[in-house]
């Protein structure tokens, strides 16, 4: 699948807490997070008494500054955001951690996922009299936390109850991040959905969405931080607590197949591996496809393809290559013009495919947009016959727990049949993986549940809430 | 006064309903009111059914963008706002107007001036579970207008007696532009001090900080706006009223002698002629000072400088130049540094001020550093003596009304006497306008009472909430 | 007259030898020199050994990075360049000065002014095979400099008559600074058309376009530089030479009516003091005229306005004032805009103006736009009457010495008698000064020669060369 | 190799005749080629007339605004140039196409590669005159062009007769494009070292440094360009010739190996096929190392790694991951920095590794700071042993054909032995290719002659003029 045409993650998260270096590290980390989200960065960091914000647009490396950097310097506790691409319309106000400062202390918030019944929260605080400046989950988390009375007020324990009191209150798919200036908390939801690691660097504790953050930064990788798990770090040490006892681990299956970094791992099994599995279990899939090389869509189904490769002893070859040279270009729309964007991404290896049977696989297929050219650009460089296999199922239906599928009617699975976006995209045959075969996959590797509601539309927490009409009303509003 | 070592403006407000060129006159009105913000601009457009707005940092031009322009057009109503230059730590987020949606209606709030019972308004509200995102008064109001209840919820009726309950809660100098879709509603404190003016344009209603703004966009300029009024504007017509009777008009003497532009107006006269009479008072107490020509410090000071001339019989001469082109450079601080800021910016004509005896008139004098330059420099260019006159009295005490004042212990009046900050700017003699002149100037064009308290100290609004010890905390934590 | 409604001087030079703050004195200059030129800006420093440069688009503190001026820094001779500010089409390999490496050691070039027979130097030179790379004057002298031969090559008396001998080729109207590792050559035109001024800092020569440089250094003003003059200074002194005898002293008439800054002194007399003397003589002119009070056009035309006030014994008042901010802005074009722009920049002040019979002084008209709405908005504001004086001849032709008109057909007194501008203006009368009365007033501070060719067609120096028909043809290939 | 290590390539060239979108293929054909020079970039097109010029700093999406590639438009003639990378002092004059004006007729160059004699003949030019106003070689061929006289000064067979003379006086590596108004010329030197390619498009002949830029377009790959070959195409036609016949082909050896885009070929055969061979035949050479799985090194010796992994037998695994979000960063030098930085980009995926004995292939190591990351990285991740295999000779010397090498001193085989160079990285052994097998690839894909002097110090054309003791002069006057 390619970035440009597909899926856009919602989010990546890092936090360090206790070490001299936190703002710094804290920024080495986001940078292997950045392909969970390009459009704003920021960074809060605690010295202990307050917080200390910094975030702005684009990349890491465009959205702070030096200066910013330095800003958030010596404090030994930090964390940090990297948000998704969306199109247009975005705010600063919208770039995350969230910052609050009040006279009864500080809070920064930041989070990844989407709550379900954000909306009725909203309406029901906005009834309150509370006031949204964003469209972000994370500010009805804030104004819910705020209001929360009881527990002890000034004590730690009194806000962990807090906490926890709120965390009920919200359904849906989210890692949390709630930093005071003396403790930082991160809770996952009750299914799990949205990937949370616990790592330790130089003996301090440490949370990424992703292992790939703690390889970045030589951290150790403790564990996955489990469904309704709620930890509070602070200077006296680590509370492992959980929010919730009913919890049904629904793990994001799309994080497997294409969001996460290869070399991050889940269950210490790195996606890579599992993704060469799914593409072994496509090979069996496609025993009947005859054919002289396997190519995988670079860079993120490369490793299906090997894994298909291995298992079928059709051998791989490097048929497509990717432009690492990719931004905003002017060239007119019109006549040509996508054709010619995708072409500037993406190229064959003539000799490589020239008079030969080619499978090429990719890890999804959303649009379908980019598998026409590919197997239309294939065959203009001489390929004999051009077979698509696909290393999951087909995609059909958007997904409420945060990953932004541009267009609902634009997801070509859910209103065209395998047979007809074959015929769409022009190749001699199209394979899917079975639904089946992918939690095969899975299960092998020790999961213990995975959401699949954008392949079945069984979605395990109910959406109900979050489709509305009245959302598209707000949306429209520009809410 | 120069604009660098000086007094700052916290802000200009326009308003326009009901044209159907609304944001594009408000741009043209918000460059007119340039002068009393360059920090950042906005501007917040009603369709009539929802609102939208845009914001940037820096002046005008460089903060709105043409596609941020053209993004509010053609909506037929508009409220904009520049923002003062405060030193450093500004964040976009601060800039006005606010707009806060919300699925019981948008709203959007700006304001001139400075609540002293903010702090203590804020605190209750964060007592109640408010979130602030920013420092600024006009989230209290809007915070304090979403918690109201009763009145009629939905009526415009019921709107009106929300906003003057609220408005009765909030002490100190200020006027709010309150924007709903259907409706712009201004109000003035209660003492009046800051300025707000009532304009009309093609049939059209607007409001102003100063009659500057009607006259960049061909406006009729209707009348002054009194303290306590509260005027709401909708498709049905213009509503005056008033959120309270008691009020004690207490207009701030600082728009006449500096902040406003000269062809602005008050009670129908022009802050030039206020100034000219000013400067006429001042001849009046320096008559004994003989001298060969009169030169005001440009610009603020040529109007006072123009009156003493005629009042005195001295001849004016512009011996003193400003540079147009000011902007960052890159001098290196140190040796000579500063004295070369100012040499950069203002230039003695030398064989206007060779050989003469020189009576120099600035406006006011806030911390002495650019008196004691322009002394140096004319003496140097041979003035054969420099007189300093002050068409002002000495200010001595920081405001708490909305003026930034850049550190208190800088105000070199509230620490020496005259004698001595003549002694500290090396003229040969030192003269400022007495309160009582300065009064009778304003009376003898309609004052119906003015704040005199940066030179009496004779607070009109009680500030003790202002400046409670918890302030300079607060202000030490960024808030 | 209005800068964006007028003529545009080319250029402000600066340039000091010997002082170890050379680079960073040339930035502050070139600040005082910014109403020279601001379309972009260069200095080029000398280790004594090599030269260094830098340069840039807009103004002078946008052109330049505090890195570039460091890199300059700590050599001890610099010159220094703004350029004038031209429509579109402007590339940074226009701005000066030019700086040429070859093994034969380093080359800066810097001009003010504009060669009348640049175009056949510049075939002539193309057909030996000489490569240009801009469209400059100083290109084409760095070639004749390169190319001439003798004098004895290494030594610094050879360079001096290369240089002479290349000063005698080129005709028209020119200020040079030429540059070596080792030498500053600053030379002035047979007819001395365009000012070049010598001064001294802390013992260090220095030259400059207007003595307002030296003022902004603290530098001595010596004296100034004569037509034909050629000075070069070294480590070992100052060498005053002539590159030609016969002299015929031409002075820019513009230079002391509009272009130099009021403060800058020529033979010792500020162009504030001749403007006033030209306003006093066009009050002569004008004794028919009765009016209440007299206004000047700011800022240019207050001097003048001034002198007539005190000539006449008409008060002269401020009924305009000037919006300091301004900048582009994205104002739709069409209906009302350009009514808009001015309306934006100058503001009559009502209660000075309304009722009142009123004489405006204008420097000088070119096209005509802004006195027609400042007649139209004094008269809108209330004046009874108004009369426009112009402080200088009519204005008929276009200027082949260095300034740019933008175009010829728009000079409006070149096309209509004095009584069909007064028409198109809607002035109640238009008075000029006559060429006489001009010339009167520039002969009693001790001028020993003045252009006035844009008044009479009397082209001092032979403009056959400049006028080609294929200077057409270039101008049209974008050369 | 890694781009931040290595060898920098000095440009890529593209240029089209009589084509109705000429420059906005151009513009997709530099984006093709945009791994050749991210420093700057240019596009020159020709009405038929006149010449018409763009250029930026930085990649090529920073380096054109819209509104410069529109103001290229419609002219149907164009060329490119995307320049190399090096580090600081770059200046926009330095960015081809070079575009020169002149009443003889416009001219635009730009090239590939690097004159060996360039010193020498800007030292005759100097001489005899010419001014330089860049480092660059392409200004040179103008100098020359310009002072060429004969062969019918008119015509386009004169033209070429002066091109051809020309180019018999350079030496050294080139590729130049040679534009007129009417005609596009494009010379290879007689050694063919670096590359150039003849296509078509939509009946148009276009030119490219690599036939990626073909692909991209959509155009035809007619064939390779050959040493000493001199084409000329205008509005009537291809023109093939030759300016010499004494030739000797010596393409360059690392365009194969490192810089070439993998799906880019060079007589039918891709880089991608070339290195997989280079990678079969190191696996010759290493029969003795017994390994559990291959990697190579991302993404230049994938190939590589590939060709070794099918001829060895030993399974190829992505072991090593490449971070797609590389930009400057602002992290602290110092303590653990450089080791921070490279791991910020290259990651080991841990349980592919872990416990296994790895070949790490590379395809050529410069300075050896990357090798000696990835082995340590590697065994911190769990491998048992760690084997480097270079698909590439030891590289000892550098290049005088057009390619960078950051300092002489730092390339680490000029000054170690494989053995030493084995126990700096800390891998279990080192295997180089040799030389004579390299070549034996080479000529099995019918290669005419590889220049390998990087490798062997047999430097083909003759250096000496290159390595003058003035270059090190010229070169710290930063000329």
């Amino acid at each position: 699948m390619d970035e440009f045409d597909g899926l856009k993650e919602e989010c990546g998260l890092f936090g360090i807490w206790g070490h001299p270096e936190a703002s710094e590290l804290t920024y080495i980390a986001m940078h292997s997070l950045q392909h969970r989200g390009q459009q704003g960065a920021g960074i809060v960091s605690s010295s202990g008494d307050y917080l200390f914000g910094a975030r702005g647009m684009g990349l890491l490396t465009e959205a702070l500054s030096k200066e910013q950097l330095d800003s958030l310097k010596p404090f030994p506790h930090a964390i940090g955001h990297t948000r998704y691409a969306s199109s247009g319309g975005s705010e600063l106000s919208n770039v995350q951690p969230f910052l609050f400062k009040s006279h009864k202390g500080d809070l920064a918030l930041a989070h990844n996922g989407n709550l379900v019944n954000a909306l009725n929260l909203r309406r029901a605080l906005e009834d309150e009299g509370a006031i949204f400046q964003t469209t972000s989950d994370s500010e009805v988390l804030a104004h819910l936390l705020r209001r929360e009375r009881g527990g002890g007020e000034e004590s730690l324990e009194g806000r962990k109850k807090r906490i926890k009191k709120v965390l009920k209150q919200v359904k849906g798919a989210f890692a949390f991040m709630i930093m005071h200036q003396d403790s930082l908390t991160v809770a996952l939801d009750d299914h799990g959905v949205r990937p949370l690691m616990l790592g330790r660097k130089d003996g301090s504790y440490c949370v990424a969405s992703e292992t790939c953050a703690f390889t970045a930064i030589g951290a150790e990788y403790i564990r996955d931080i489990e469904a309704g798990e709620m930890i509070t770090i602070t200077d006296e040490g680590i509370d492992f607590d959980h929010y919730t006892d009913v919890t049904s681990p629904h793990m994001c299956s799309m994080e497997y197949i294409y969001f996460a970094r290869a070399d991050s791992e889940f269950r210490r099994t790195s996606t890579y591996r599992i993704r060469k599995e799914l593409g072994r279990a496509l090979a069996d899939e496609m025993r009947q496809v005859d054919a002289d090389i396997v190519i995988g869509v670079p860079d993120s189904s490369l490793a299906a393809a090997h894994g298909f490769s291995e298992a079928s002893g059709i051998r791989q070859e490097q048929g497509l290559l990717k432009n690492r040279y990719v931004g905003r270009t002017f060239i007119t729309p019109g006549q040509e013009a996508r054709e010619r964007a995708v072409r500037m991404k993406l190229s064959p290896v003539r000799d490589i495919v020239e008079g030969r049977r080619v499978i090429v696989i990719d890890d999804s297929i959303v649009r379908g947009t980019t598998s026409r050219f590919i197997v239309k650009a294939l065959k203009k460089a001489g390929a004999k016959e051009v077979h698509m296999g696909v290393s999951s199922p087909p995609l059909k239906n958007p997904c409420y727990y945060g990953i932004d599928v541009s267009t609902h009617a634009e997801i070509i699975a859910s209103r065209k049949s395998p047979e007809e976006i074959r015929d769409e995209i022009g190749a001699d045959s199209l394979t899917y993986l079975s639904v089946d075969k992918m939690h095969d996959v899975y299960h092998s590797f020790g999961s213990k549940g995975q959401c699949d509601a954008c392949f079945t539309g069984n979605y395990p927490i109910d959406i109900e809430e979050a489709i509305l009409p009245q959302e598209k009303d707000l949306k429209q509003k520009g809410v």
